[in-house]
C-alpha cells in the first residue's frame, strides 16, 4: 500500500508559487529575461574571491573548515560591523549582530523565534514573495501598508499599528523587492518614531541599499535609530552580501537587540548550526581586503545604466500604456499596465503572451500577501546587457 | 521604557543547553577535552579542497557564486548519489536526494514538514542534543526507546510505536551520537519490517557510518531498503560531509520519498533558500577528484588508534568505576559510572570535578529526551592526540 506522508498543519498555509511554475518557461531559447531577482554573474569579482577564500585556507585552515560559533565567524562580525559603520550605522558592533545563512534565513530566524499562529505581521502591499511565504508558514496573518513613490504609507502604518496591534512590521525601506520604491528621510523617521510611540517592533530589510544610481539614499533605519531613544530596542535590520558581492556566499546578517539576538541564535543552532565557515571566512578575507568599494562602484554604474536603458525604452516602446517610477537603485523597475488604447492590462496575461513574444517577466499580483493589483508587474533590468533590453521592451510592446 | 520582546509561544518548549554552559569552561589553559562533538581539524584535507574550491571558481564561477536550485547543485546531488551507491544505497538517484545546509538542517526541514504541536516522535535514549531540541521546538512529544549494546532495542520500539503512533521515529544506527552504539543488521531489519507493518516513518541520521574502524558496519537502513518491498516509501535517510571532510562546508543531504522532498524543498526555499553554491560546488568537485577514500582511510586509522588508546586506559585507570562498550567506529566513547568502591556515579559531578583536575567531557544525562541516566557520560576520542588521550584519562581517575 502506498505511504500517506503526515504533514504538519502549517503546510496548509503556504503554497508552491506561481512564480516558481513560471521560471520553468524560461529555458525556451532565445528568451530574454526580466524575471529573475538576481545580480548579474559576470559582475561577480571572482578572483577577489577566490583570493580571500585561498587566504582564509593559508593562514586559518582550520577555523574555516571546522564548527564555528552559531553567532557567526568573529573576524566577519566585525568587518561587517565596520561595513554598516562606514553606510552610518557607526553604533552597531559585533556582538550587535549575528551572520545568517543569506538573510532569507534572517527571516526564518524572526517567524521562528516571534510569530505564534494567529499573530499579526505588518507587510508592504506589494512586498518580498518570500517573506510572504516564510511568515505564514509560521501562521502569521499578514496585513498590507501601501507603497507609493515614497515608499510606505507611513499614515496609514500608523493606523494599522493601532489597529492590529502586530509582532512586528517587516519593511524593504530602500529599493526594496519588488516595488524599488525609496522611502524618504521624513517617512523613515516616522516609522522610528512610531515603533517608539506605540512600542512596535519594526523589521528593516535591507538588501539593495548599496546599489544606488546616483546619490546615496537616506540613511537606513538603522543608521537613524542611533539618534532616537529607543529605537534601537524596537528594530531589527536584516543585511546581505548576495546582491553587492555573490549570492552562493550564502552571507546575511541580522542586527537586533540583545535579547531578541540570543533567541535567534538558540534558533539558529536547531536551524543549520551555523552559516558555512568556508564561506564565512571568505567574505571576511574578502571585505578585510578592502575591495568592497570598487565591486559596490562597478555594480552601481552598469545597473544604472541598464536601468536608463529600460526606462527610456519602456517610455519610447509603451508610451502611456505602462506607468512607473523611474527607480534610483536596485534591480527593478515596478511597473503598472493602464490599459491605454485597449492594451493589455492585466499582469499575467501579459506575461504569457511575453513569453510567445520571447521575453520575460514576473507579474505582479503574487507579491500582494492581501488585494493583489492584477495590473502590475516586476521587471529586472539587472542581467541583460543593453542591446537585449532594447530587444526585449520592444518585444514586450508587440505583446502587450 | 525598555521594551519587552513578543518572542513566540514555541520558545517556551527548549531552553539553552546545560552543554553550552559547559563549553564556557573550555577555555581554562591546559585542558584536555574529550568534550568536543567534532571531528580533528588536524585530519582536515585542506590542499584537496583548495583546489576543488579553485577549479569551481575557474571552470564554473557563475554557477559557484550565483544563486542555485533550493534542491541543491546538480552536480553535487549526482556525487551524493554516486556516494551513497559506493556505501551499498544503489537505488538512490540524484532526484531522490535535496542538499541541505548541514544535516541539521534535514532535522530542521523535517520538523517544519511533519510536526504538528503536540504530535509524537519517538527518539533514542540517549540521542542527539540538538535533535531533541530541534523537534520540540516545533511542539513535538518525545517519547524514547532504549539504546544497548546492539542499538536501539527493537522489542520496545515495536510496543511504543503501536502505542504512540509517532509522526516518525528518529534513530542514529551507526554509532550514534552521543551512544556510539552499532546497530545488528538483525535489528536493522527488524526496523525496516515495522516501518511497512505498521506505516510508519523512520528517519536514519547516519552522519558517523563511514567512520568505522575495522569491519565496515551493516548496511544503512537506505541500503537494506531497496531489497523490502515498501521501506523505501517510509524511509528518510540524512547523511553529511562535516565527519568525514569538513563541517565548515555546512554540506549535508536528505534522502527521502519524493512527496516529502518536495515539500521539504519548499520548505528550504523560505529557510535558507539554497546551501551555499560556493561550498557545493567546492564538494562537488572533491568528490570528482576520487579524493574521498584516501580521506576515509587516514580519518579511520587515527579515530581507530585514538579509540583504542582511550578503551584501554579507561580500563586500566578507572577499572570497574566506569562501563562501557567498546566502540567500532565514529567519535565517541559512551560510558556509565557505577559508583564501585564509593568513587564518582554522578555525570554531572564528575564533570565539574574533572574541570579543577585539568579535563573536560558532557555528562550523558541532557542527551535524554526523558528519564535520564545520571550515570552516563559522553567522552570524545576525536580531537586529543593519544599522549593526551593517556593523561587525560588519568585526570580522569583522579577527579573520580
Amino acid at each position: 500500500m502506498p505511504f500517506t506522508t503526515p504533514f504538519a498543519d502549517r503546510l496548509n498555509h503556504v503554497e508552491t508559487s506561481a512564480i516558481r511554475e513560471l521560471f520553468k518557461l524560461l529555458g525556451k531559447p532565445g528568451i530574454i529575461s526580466f524575471a529573475g531577482g538576481f545580480p548579474d554573474s559576470a559582475l561577480f569579482d571572482v578572483e577577489g574571491i577566490r583570493a580571500a577564500a585561498n587566504e582564509a585556507l593559508t593562514h586559518e585552515p582550520g577555523a574555516t573548515l571546522q564548527y564555528g560559533a552559531t553567532e557567526g565567524y568573529q573576524p566577519l562580525r566585525e568587518q561587517i560591523a565596520g561595513f554598516m559603520a562606514s553606510k552610518g550605522a557607526s553604533g552597531v558592533a559585533a556582538s550587535d549582530l549575528i551572520v545568517t545563512t543569506g538573510s532569507q534565513q534572517a527571516l526564518d530566524l524572526l517567524g521562528k523565534t516571534l510569530i505564534s499562529p494567529g499573530d499579526k505581521v505588518i507587510v508592504e502591499g506589494p512586498t518580498f514573495l518570500a517573506t510572504i511565504q516564510c511568515f505564514r508558514l509560521y501562521g502569521a496573518e499578514l496585513i498590507t501598508v501601501p507603497v507609493d513613490g515614497q515608499g510606505a504609507r507611513t499614515d496609514v502604518l500608523e493606523s494599522l499599528i493601532a489597529e492590529h496591534k502586530p509582532k512586528f512590521v517587516y519593511l524593504i525601506p530602500t529599493f526594496g523587492n519588488p516595488s524599488g520604491a525609496l522611502m524618504t528621510l521624513e517617512r523613515r523617521k516616522a516609522v522610528l518614531e512610531m515603533a517608539v510611540r506605540h512600542d512596535t517592533l519594526i523589521v528593516e530589510d535591507d538588501p539593495y541599499g548599496d546599489l544606488y544610481f546616483g546619490e546615496a539614499p537616506p540613511p537606513s533605519l538603522l543608521a537613524l535609530a542611533d539618534s532616537m531613544p529607543g529605537a534601537r530596542d524596537r528594530l531589527v535590520h536584516c543585511g546581505s552580501l548576495s546582491k553587492v558581492l555573490s549570492p552562493g556566499l550564502r552571507v546575511g546578517w541580522m542586527v537586533a537587540p540583545q535579547e531578541l539576538l540570543a533567541k535567534a541564535t538558540m534558533c539558529k543552532q536547531f536551524s543549520d548550526a551555523h552559516t558555512s565557515t568556508f564561506a564565512q571566512a571568505t567574505a571576511a578575507r574578502y571585505l578585510a581586503a578592502g575591495g568592497m568599494p570598487a565591486t559596490l562602484a562597478k555594480v552601481r554604474r552598469v545597473y544604472a545604466e541598464r536601468a536608463g536603458t529600460m526606462a527610456q525604452a519602456l517610455r519610447q516602446q509603451l508610451g502611456g500604456a505602462i506607468d512607473f517610477v523611474e527607480p534610483q537603485g536596485g534591480l527593478f523597475i515596478w511597473a503598472r499596465l493602464t490599459g491605454e488604447g485597449g492594451r493589455v492590462a492585466d499582469g499575467a496575461a501579459l506575461a504569457k503572451a511575453a513569453i510567445d513574444q520571447g521575453v520575460a517577466f514576473v507579474p505582479g499580483a503574487p507579491f500582494y500577501a492581501r488585494q493583489p493589483d492584477a495590473a502590475t508587474l516586476r521587471l529586472s533590468f539587472a542581467t541583460a546587457p543593453v542591446e537585449q533590453i532594447v530587444e526585449g521592451v520592444a518585444r514586450l510592446a508587440r505583446a502587450c
